[in-house]
């Protein structure tokens, strides 16, 4: 009988019971207010919970168990619906409660925009970040539509930020004609792969910090239907699977990630959420010391 | 504006070709940054449109034919994604031109919010102001969660501007405690029917202009699944169909409508944006003199 | 003609395995190449066979179990993909040689159009034919865009052929002005309600033949979403069967019925193809003497 | 910051944090394996609580708000898939423990045969028990093509263990002929309706203890088409409530219940959940005292 | 001809607004009644604009801007439904006319079958022409069930009309062995692969003019599920990107082209016009001088 | 047993009318009650069926006829629902029988533990059986929370049975670690991959007798998402069919196969069904001597 203890409802599968105790925490950010095309991704991180269930705990490619590692799903920060500001300061006061409390932060998105304060938060302990970034989408306009907040530009507020060089993009096929001008110039920005370049790139950035976003768009529609902006000709999961290990087992010190833009009513299948909760659980095991 | 340009979006069936000529102006709002539960409603007025072309353009209920009335679909009205002050601005300004040139404004959501400012443009013409409201929810909040825009406001903001007792909604069948008693004291609240409240009402108006605001959830949800936040309980079409219609051969002086919360994407089977599309039809065959 | 083969498909519930044997013949007309807006109906009768399986075979209604009667599933006859004038003559045919035989036809559609080759062959066995019509739409075109066939004209077709004072229409809510007023002076039309019309007409036909035709639109979108065209404001699936129940417990001579435009995959419930399959059920019950 | 409570995920909402306060129990019974027809009511649970979040707090049908209420969401009843027997006994035991507390159960299934437990475990406290069954079928079968646990069978195992004419079904629609005859001679039946009946039946009950069964098929299928058997001719979602609310307005005793059979893989528009949580939301605030 | 008069339907991104100045011309070809088995690519034209404001106006594979094109969607071509030889003179009569106005076709299906008026207009004017055609089908059957219209038979009769060593066919892994003995002794045809073969063929090719035709289902089903028959082992969206644009980047004289087969209602996701919008973008940008 | 009665549910395309005459027998196993996660499988083998019509009848890939080979299709083995082992031996005793006639079985399921059953009747008269397993899970359990019967479980029991050394695992991506080091020690388990290995095995089998069981969750969820588990980082449906095509040119002896858990509600474009169906039409061609 369970009567003496809480029940723990949505959770991710295998959250350890207690915050202090975690080296991790797993938190939703359920916001889609700025999306420019099809809203739906503020029930992302709750439906990746949902299916987490269906996972098996161990992972055959790092030969690692979840009970190995202790985590604490925080469940979703509330956020004010349509206020973008009140949203940003929620996450990035969350965040930086997470790491100063030595814990490496794992988010679940919700529209893109959300990993702008979570880069603030962590660029505030990091000083030496390095940002991989696995999109379909530059994500580097200064404003869209004369809003500065919006989806589509979170890269670019983080390469004012930590500076361009720092900033690394990869498996980008869509954006504006002034936004890949200016990656050439200030960033570096690898198109269409995302497994060869990783590989090239791992080596030169030593033991340095890295804050990994993965969108789960850089995915291929057929993988992952269940997005506000699917775009043609992407990755497969096996090479999202495939990268995420072989930056695990070559020493990459990721030391906060997140996963966005997972919308559930796109699709009806489920897919999208069920690969999601799986890439999370391989970041889990990867990256969490 | 965007009156003097060709419109290159899918317009509303029968649609007039020519913006000046025109009695009535139907336009979209395709806002739903601020809703608490499912968004989505952004698409409702374009698929409202796509479908309107299985419409007949004769309506056997009133014995009047679409090509009898000249009204003009503007499309959606261009908004900021996720900035609501923006937004209501520029759907404010539209509204009032569409006022200063003798036209009957004929809305389509989007969420509720999008009524406030299409209220505050009417008023500022029809001092004498009565508004119909069927719903399935007050809205009458003044806030939500600290933030004064949300589609849980609009009612109780009109409330504020043209006094209470000169709002009636109908079929009102969810809201908090507060705002029930807040109405009872304050305004005209109707619950659960539509029809039967309306006959007792309309002959206490006389001939005062009435701007009619429809939130297709005031319709059950199994005749309207595809909207954010259904509520068991709710109205047939036909009631609905039967309220218009009541009105519209007994004098009710409509002088601008809307019909708002059509979420496309939660209703595979189209059949919130048909059902819409026909009110569509019978508010203009209705209303527009 | 394959009446002396197995067939091979999947067939209603209970169907007797032998043609001779059997009072009536249950048959698919898999055709929507004439459909004006949503296609899809080619697969309704398949599916309605498909969820017979979830029926019971006992009617509380009428107090009547499917082994009191004898029927034999033909499945569908073959009709050529987009050749129109072929299928309607492969359909008469087909129908004429169930007549011939002394079997009550019961045909499942399939677009409306499929009605209009079947009433030729029951009137030239029932020369003193009465039809029964329950539908949303009017069906009294001429033609479609200048194409005499078309699923908008099968009933008109019909009064041409029978005498428009033998054809009775009910439920109606949609069609062109002109075929209200045709209707008005040639043909008994009642609009929006089935069972009190009904009420009133069945006294005056006494033991006349009918042939019952009802497409599934006649239900409101609600009971009834898996349709091409559906339309606001119709009936309750409890109307349809308190009528059917009606006419077989007040002697209505059905001589052979259909029930058409069931399109499964505008509905994902499976919802209309179970309705679909319950009035079946009913149908062959009530008048399968 | 949340940090120091424990997280409580997926509860239904205003969820008592605390079971030994509270003076309901909410628990999930996800078993779908003796489904004749379509499986998937295990999920029924999770997804009823997940909408519950798009709920007020507050009904105005009964003026009461869900605060003035304690009761645990304790979730969901870990069951063994595929072994009945072991799923049957982990029921019973948890609810037999929940009503040896004092608390009354609140149930959320789950195919229907989730209900003969905790009859038994209800049974074993309130010997003068009376069953109030509400139901699209009469679920009176002894057993299913041998095997004698089946979604089909709980009302007859609760007529002999309780006596027949303890045992009210309404508004049933389906069912064998058996059924119906051995209905007629050993317990109380009412078809097709639920509101009138109960109105007649309720005074006659007096003070006695109530369990009160709600298969969510008693709907029609266009009010809740997520669900594994729906039968077209079912009451509206405004007829459940309004018999939910006369209960509770005239003194019904209800010392328990559940509602059960929502399987969400067949509605992609979340109704049927959504009018789930509502009902529940009254139940609660109905009866609980 | 409507090409004097304002188009009412949606337009793909970026058209545009005058006929006269634009070097080509989109058009919808909305036919779906010769399919022999799934319907509804009629929808195909519309909702493949509908999504295309999804889409970015730049190419990083082309780094080439839609602005720097000039095209006009005309709109979908008014058919008449169900009346196969009436829509190809329809669609021939159109094209033709484009022609003549020295503007380049770019067309969007609709079924395979429409292909074949456009074949025989572009024939008329280019009589080296060269047809390159990526399907999962042959397409090679002289008729359908003796009906000599289908969309299975649109390649055999362009090489009937002007001569199979002119027609190559890539991708190919369906049709009957006829079908596949008859392309090997009369014209070329390339299974499973697209982008190999074509860099085997393009340089043999020169400078002749070429026609393009892809069947949307030459994809794998993963990456289009919107189709009327998907048939397993197809090519990635990936690869069909590659193959135009290694078309474009090697000298392709791509005088005309469409996109065939998107049924809409098969993906609920939205992805396959998705991909198809994407596809006609790099046709724009690739072939559009 | 039914084999001396015409079966009168649906049928696998060109399916042979006699069972005597046949060489091979398809047969369904509709059976999910143990699954853990998402149900459905039991309408898996129906709808592959369905969407054979869809299928050509000849393979390209293996240059044969569906004509060219004699098989039955017997309809689905009535099973108990709920009831597991009344379901297994239903199963057992059923293969049992055709392999008796002389008949190649190939199952369509159907959960995974219907597979124990028929192993056991190929082990029965082939005592050098191999087994060969493509799935996305171990299935290695031996036990699923302490119950014996789980679709976990077969292929262990399998390996208890026929003895380890004799199982061959393909494609495995998913399994709890004591499976994974169960299967290192006493069995032959591939992962990820599925033809590379099948090359390098098949080659030291020689001619001994092959049961093949194929999971459809080998596959990649983006192209086979109807089914109860998927799990990301699989396989392509061209790799399953070289895969097959391999084995059928390189002498395999295949002497009974099956394809299992297709669940058609989380697919609803229906894609997974149809690529079973054309797994299925290669086997046949493949094995079917």
């Amino acid at each position: 009988m369970r009567f003496d203890e809480a029940y723990s409802g949505n959770v991710f599968i295998r959250s350890h019971a207690n915050y202090e105790e975690s080296q991790a925490v797993i938190y939703g950010m359920p916001m889609d207010w700025t999306v420019s095309f099809r809203p739906g991704s503020r029930f992302g991180p709750a439906r990746i919970r949902e299916v987490s269930i269906g996972l098996e705990e161990y992972s055959p490619y790092l030969d690692r168990l979840l009970e190995e590692v202790k985590y604490f799903d925080a469940g979703d920060i509330p956020l004010p619906f349509g206020n973008v500001e009140g949203s940003i300061d929620a996450i990035r006061s969350f965040v930086s409660q997470v790491l100063a409390d030595g814990k490496m932060p794992i988010g679940l998105g919700g529209e893109h925009l959300v990993t702008w304060p979570v880069i603030q938060a962590v660029y505030e302990k990091y000083k030496d970040l390095v940002i991989f970034h696995f999109d379909a989408h530059t994500d580097l306009r200064d404003s869209y539509e004369g809003y500065p907040y919006s989806h589509s530009t979170p890269i670019k507020k983080a390469c004012n930020l930590i500076g361009g060089k720092n900033v690394y993009s990869f498996g980008i096929r869509s954006g504006m004609k002034e936004e890949f001008e200016w990656a050439k110039e200030n960033m570096h920005l690898y198109k269409y792969d995302v497994l060869e370049p990783v590989k090239q790139v791992l080596p030169t950035i030593g033991n340095r910090p890295i804050y990994l976003t993965i969108d789960i768009d850089v995915l291929d529609p057929s993988a992952a239907p269940g997005t506000g902006t699917t775009e043609a000709g992407g990755i497969t999961s096996r090479e999202l699977l495939d990268t995420i290990h072989f930056m695990a087992q070559n020493g990459a010190n990721v030391i906060g990630c997140d996963l966005v833009e997972v919308a559930p009513v796109y699709d009806s299948s489920e897919m999208t959420q069920i690969v999601a909760s799986k890439m999370v659980r391989e970041l889990i095991l990867g990256f969490v010391k």
